[in-house]
């Protein structure tokens, strides 16, 4: 008998963990439903040639595939194996796994194209696969939490994601963070002023790294990447940003990308992006404005977020940008929009290091019912009846066991209130109510069991 | 430029379609966790050592395998080809997809043996993959939303169930429901009492066709499956049970199987539920007592439990049973629990034919706000805010358009409340309050729209 076990890079949740994270999920379709997204899911599984040429050479080796169904090998001759895994891999296997959710989002937009009211805006909370590495902190499968709005440019879009962080943050308890935003039209800019016009990728991906190999190795690797030294002595002002509050960050800006006017327009936008965040009435917004900020940028046009909870070692929590192509790729060119993606795997991390959980988000049955024999079941049951109509969640322990077995038994599940019911109690009509945190142990009636446990 | 589309037996879930559906997730798992079973969650993918023998040929035949990563073919020979897709599968993919709840919650409990506390209760509410021909309401990723206890075989697990019937379909709104019950004791001693003795599996197949096929042609299969003449004279009796009381069909049922101890078995263990079941205080359960009931039989040994909904011809919403081995695949056998299963699309097809969703059950965003121009929005804004923080979900136009462009936005997506505000609105600080179902329009402060609107 061979025993049982995971595959590399996934997770079973057990009860505790589950209520935390359904904690976490709620709080985020709580807040994306407030601010009108409408709810959205794909299947697991699309169609390889949805999935693939969209996520880069990389992507695509990382792509789950999913072997076709019956006699899949039928067809297959010795040349089919010899020309490699790579060539023989659309001969069995058609469907993949969902990468991410924004394809199969844009996949579904252009399939619903004429029924969909334009803007729309949805958000999407679904489990997404990568044939990764597994490491600490990165699994094979794992949640991605999108809203995005599409089929509008106006940057009312960019300050509601904005207040949306926020709101969800603030709602878990992580008050402690700091959202970066930045804008594609800055970088490009930066690429122009320097000299180097249309390198932006090249410069993000480089300084990219800073926090990690410090702003020497950064111009050295520019160097390596053709940039001249004309253009790294440019840089300079790039490294002078942070710290700042975001009104200076603009102005200093506005001064030293004065001759680009594409930086022109991204400053613009992120003015009245600030100015619309200020209607709203955030007041003590958590903005950083820093003009290093990428995220991979290939699709990025507009605005790029990006947040990170201050006090902890993890990375990003949560990111997105403005796009203006999201669904080229299947023959619907044009079409702009702006998303915002929280990491559920992430976040829970950052509130398990940093205690932030509540009290209730863990708890799971708050009143366990002992019955010591099966007359006292005749009280037993109507008040477990009365206390779930309360919307109470409890359970009676089932089997006939000693007493100790029972508590013991509530105690590993930490439920706080046990009702214990003997052959005094079902005469006296006055049960035994156990506070399991306290110890203390009282006499009370049904009714008044139902009162205090609320 | 190729037109995206989904693999066959697959489905995306819009907006109108998912509010309905989580409509009916929550409900299900709120009463699960009032009756105190914990969320667990588990990997989408599992070792296929873990999935296959475990659901018959036909079954292995059903499951998605995943193709390995890398380079999966490298060791692949020309024999290998040869083999046939059957004996391929297994050198180049090594995990599938969950197939049911069930065999993962098995091998989640085995791992986590030493952990639990038992007696264990889980819900689990995850899709589940079979490549099985797509048809009219089958399909090849469905949800499975189910609850079971292990470690004990206590009959309050199987009260409670029947308990938890009732309140998830009360709390749907389909109030005209039919929960079958039977016992696989009763049907093996059926099959003793009729001198065919251990054929209770043939004898449910057979049964189980009564409603297509009628009594006699039921009578016909029995016999060219080699039952004698005898043994289905004898087997008249299990057509006169419809249509009566619980009560009555355990009374007659008594007498027929009087000479068999396992009936006699499954006969007080059906007596001691409905006897608990009225000890919670269920009054008016909507149990029927239906000694043809089997449900695919296989791994059922006590209780079997079958909800239909009554007035539309779906097959059943609900089903479940008690099983004596769920954990002996992997090693740690006579672990005893009973579970029941919620089919969520069959409950959408049920709720939706029969028009039983609530109104707000598909309701999106609450208010519109649609402000005139940029002046506009330094009203509306505020009151978007204000409308979140009072939980009502609240959305902007985002561009400036013409009003009946975003009336007509409001109209496709059946938001009930607009909030017009021009530059009169600005000066006087009264806002035009349109109610888009009767057309009414008033004037009002924001103040009171927040009243008027919640």
């Amino acid at each position: 008998m061979q025993k049982p076990s995971l595959p590399k890079g996934t997770r079973d949740f057990g009860p505790e963990q589950m209520r935390k994270r359904l904690f976490i999920f709620d709080t985020i379709r709580q807040t994306f439903q407030r601010f009108g997204f409408q709810p959205l899911e794909t299947p697991s599984m699309e169609n390889l040639s949805t999935l693939t040429g969209k996520y880069g050479d990389e992507g695509d080796q990382l792509l789950f595939k999913i072997l076709n169904s019956g006699d899949f090998a039928a067809g297959l001759t010795e040349t089919d194996l010899q020309t490699g895994s790579k060539k023989l891999t659309p001969k069995i296997a058609e469907k993949g796994l969902r990468y991410d959710l924004t394809v199969p989002f844009a996949r579904y937009v252009v399939m619903n194209r004429n029924a969909l009211t334009m803007p729309f805006k949805r958000y999407q909370m679904q489990p997404v696969w990568r044939a990764d590495r597994p490491q600490k902190g990165r699994y094979r499968e794992f949640y991605q939490c999108d809203a995005d709005v599409v089929g509008t440019d106006s940057l009312i879009c960019e300050a509601e994601i904005v207040l949306m962080i926020h709101e969800v943050f603030r709602n878990l308890g992580i008050q402690d963070f700091t959202l970066k935003l930045n804008n594609r039209k800055i970088l490009a800019g930066i690429a122009e002023v320097i000299s180097a016009p249309g390198q932006e990728g090249l410069l993000s991906v480089a300084i990219d790294k800073l926090d990690k190999i410090g702003k020497e190795k950064v111009l050295d690797e520019l160097r390596e990447r053709g940039f001249s030294e004309t253009a790294v002595a440019n840089l300079d002002p790039i490294f002078t940003f942070s710290n700042q509050a975001p009104a200076q960050v603009l102005d200093q800006l506005e001064t030293w990308l004065s001759t680009s006017e594409t930086a022109q327009q991204g400053i613009a936008e992120l003015k009245e992006t600030l100015q619309l965040v200020g209607q709203y009435g955030l007041s003590d917004s958590q903005i950083e404005l820093d003009p290093t900020l990428a995220r991979g940028l290939s699709y990025y046009t507009g605005a790029i977020f990006e947040v990170k909870a201050n006090g902890v070692s993890i990375g990003s929590v949560s990111g997105g940008g403005r796009y203006d192509n999201l669904t080229g790729a299947f023959g619907m060119p044009g079409l702009s929009g702006v998303g915002i993606s929280f990491g559920v795997d992430r976040i829970y991390d950052v509130m398990d290091e940093l205690n932030l959980f509540p009290a209730g988000a863990g708890q799971g049955t708050q009143v366990l019912i002992v019955p010591f024999d099966a007359e006292a079941r005749t009280v037993a049951l109507p008040l477990l009846s009365k206390l779930r109509t309360a919307n109470i969640a409890s359970e009676v322990y089932p089997d006939l066991a000693k007493v100790k077995k029972m508590l013991d038994f509530a105690n590993a599940k930490a439920i706080p209130y046990v009702v214990l019911i003997g052959s005094e109690e079902v005469q006296t009509g006055m049960l035994s109510l156990k506070n399991m945190i306290t110890g203390e142990q009282k006499r009370a009636t049904a009714e008044e069991i139902l009162q205090l446990v609320k």
